[in-house]
């Protein structure tokens, strides 16, 4: 009998998990053109529903075209399926005939399947494909979505940058990242050399500090008339609180279903801005939420990025030849490709910074952190130095 | 004796002031081997304090690599001189030899040369080219900088909205422009079609109401299951203050020394969460605040732009032999072109966006709206329709 894949994508959307996708139908296809490829809406919950659609009878360009695009083309989900919901999952998988299960995403996404494969025993094979724009899976290198992602922060970074030296004054911009600050630390790739902002990075990983923040900025503003910063918004405050949960009222503070609080751009922004305001008076600042400008802008589509989140998708389908587990993009020091781990190497865990990524006693990216940065994000502009 | 060109930048910088500048420093060579071209430093304020450099001594290729590089390289100032500081300009003028000026920026730059043309009485030209991402210079059909920003901005929308397909909810991204639309506007150019994002559009040209806001908001989510909004940083309220003067509390606003409340995006985003909390409460909602990005993006230099920019710096040079006035971006029906207008009709006014641009009783962007923005910004990407 020829294979059932089902695919759903989970989390949040990336500049190229629709590359996965159209890798997973490809290989399918490739391997057995008489193989079933069923999509499920809105990830686990198209399963549990059976909202799915007919990715095998997809024409070859319309899958290109889909690779090429954005978003998670099938849609996604933010549930986190327990116990239960997995059964009725499963439930969903078994109607429609399904040997493989392949979900796209994160942590999250790992964890479910490593609830599925558990209930499944050995009947369907459960897959797990890498993908956040964080890059905060363990066993991977990196992620598919971070190299777009980062890309576009970086560019971003460069072009305030410039803007700055013409006008001076201080620039926080502020990007997504609630454990990991790879993301915020993309931001210093493509500086154009040591002059340059972003001069200060804060990332969930080292507490921020006002004091020392506010000394930092005053003494970049003395070095360069102008500071760059970039911050996660996920940065923690010296009790190891989200900076959000230190400085915004607590009335004014939101929490989601589990109880965490809502990691708002421009709530950080503000208490940002009213520091600025109190301890650095009369110096023109402006701070900016990136928000999910970055996660998945069209305009910033990494080749190297697509191609290994396509490459992902192939393999997903090996990976289900050998009975499932999870896919993780790794490094060998010469190139990078796709691997299988177990399961319960990747879920639920998260992969910070490296501690070294950043300097000791400084926020600022290191040499190493630089080094892995500069692999992954090779620079694409050459501007020219301004006259000032 | 060979003409002596002054040139500098003001106001705040765009994805191709570059061009400009060098389509000055080309034209004037190629009219005059012999003509010396200096750029002053930050504005006016570099021709008053002597603080200038030589741009008709740089090679070519290093003047093609300033004409590609985002922001202003000479750097930009936000001084608004008055007669007694135009009185300094002009002797810092007279200084060097300077038989032409030009000064680079938008329509308060164009209030300082009409200010030092009535002093310099005819003995040396003086020449605004024109320039602002907000488009709100009279005469003009658009203004260099409108279009890469707009293709920014329609890009980011484009992304967000197919963001928003896949995870559903509220998505309400705040843009640059005090007292014109265009840019906020430009959100829409590239929709996919007519279920597509942003749904709705809120400029300074209209005001706002909360109500009528929160019941639209209310409706396009029935409708799509997502609304993506565009919102000015300046859009107004019922009473024809800024929405940040009406919904921020006084005592945490802030004023600039002029008494104009600082437009931040992160005090409008705020004032815009806490409606959405309060008034659709359990609704996903995110705010993101767009602030520098659009305005000087390295990756999204339009090269429409760009070759138009340069234009107005060649054209400007014309203009100077003329002796004088402000280079204007005109379209005939069939093509763009700069023409020669006098100062006077340009200093100091805004360009509002026409009010047939939106529709008479709703927050959407017209068909007139539409055919000029398509006009301007032809489609650069063909995503795929996603499942959902």
């Amino acid at each position: 009998m020829a294979p059932t894949y089902v695919i759903a994508q989970g989390g949040g959307p990336t500049a190229v998990i629709n590359q996965t996708l159209a890798g997973i139908v490809a290989e399918a296809k490739r391997r057995d053109p008489k193989a079933r490829v069923l999509g499920a809406l809105h990830g686990v919950r198209g399963v549990r529903d059976g909202h799915l659609v007919d990715l095998g009878a997809l024409p070859e360009a319309e899958l290109m075209r889909i690779a090429a695009t954005p978003s998670a083309a099938l849609g996604s989900t933010r549930d986190k399926p327990d116990a239960a919901y997995c059964e009725e999952i499963l439930k969903g998988l078994r109607k429609v005939g399904a040997t493989a299960f392949v979900y796209i995403g994160g942590n999250d996404t790992a964890g479910t399947q490593a609830i599925l494969n558990e209930a499944a025993a050995g009947s369907i094979a459960c897959v797990h494909a890498p993908k956040t724009i964080d890059n905060d899976l363990v066993e991977n290198d990196h992620t598919p979505g971070f190299i777009s992602a980062g890309e576009f922060v970086a560019s971003a970074f460069l072009s305030v940058d410039l803007d700055f030296r013409a006008l001076p004054g201080i620039y926080v911009g502020i990007v997504m990242g609630r454990h990991a600050g790879f993301l915020t630390a993309a931001s210093t790739a493509w500086r154009m050399d040591d002059e340059s902002g972003p001069h200060l990075v804060y990332v969930p990983e080292r507490p921020f500090e006002r004091e020392r923040f506010v000394e930092d900025v005053r003494l970049v503003m003395a070095r360069h008339r102008r500071c760059i910063v970039a911050m996660s918004e996920g940065v923690t405050g010296p009790t190891g609180r989200s900076l959000v949960e230190e400085l915004v009222p607590p009335e004014l503070q939101e929490r989601d279903a589990h109880g965490n609080v809502r990691l708002s751009g421009t709530d950080l922004g503000q208490a940002i801005e009213r520091i600025l305001a109190e301890d650095l008076k009369g110096k023109r600042a402006r701070v900016d939420t990136f928000g999910y400008l970055p996660r998945g802008a069209i305009s910033m589509v990494s080749e190297a990025d697509a191609r290994e989140a396509h490459a992902c998708g192939v393999f997903a389908v090996e990976a289900a030849a050998r009975g499932g587990g999870s896919v993780a993009l790794q490094f060998d020091g010469r190139e990078t490709r796709p691997v299988l781990v177990a399961l319960d190497k990747v879920a639920g865990k998260t992969r910070h910074m490296p501690a070294d990524f950043l300097m000791p006693h400084e926020n600022r990216v290191s040499a190493a952190g630089t080094a892995y940065l500069e692999r992954l994000l090779p620079r694409r502009f050459a501007p020219a130095k301004p006259f000032v």
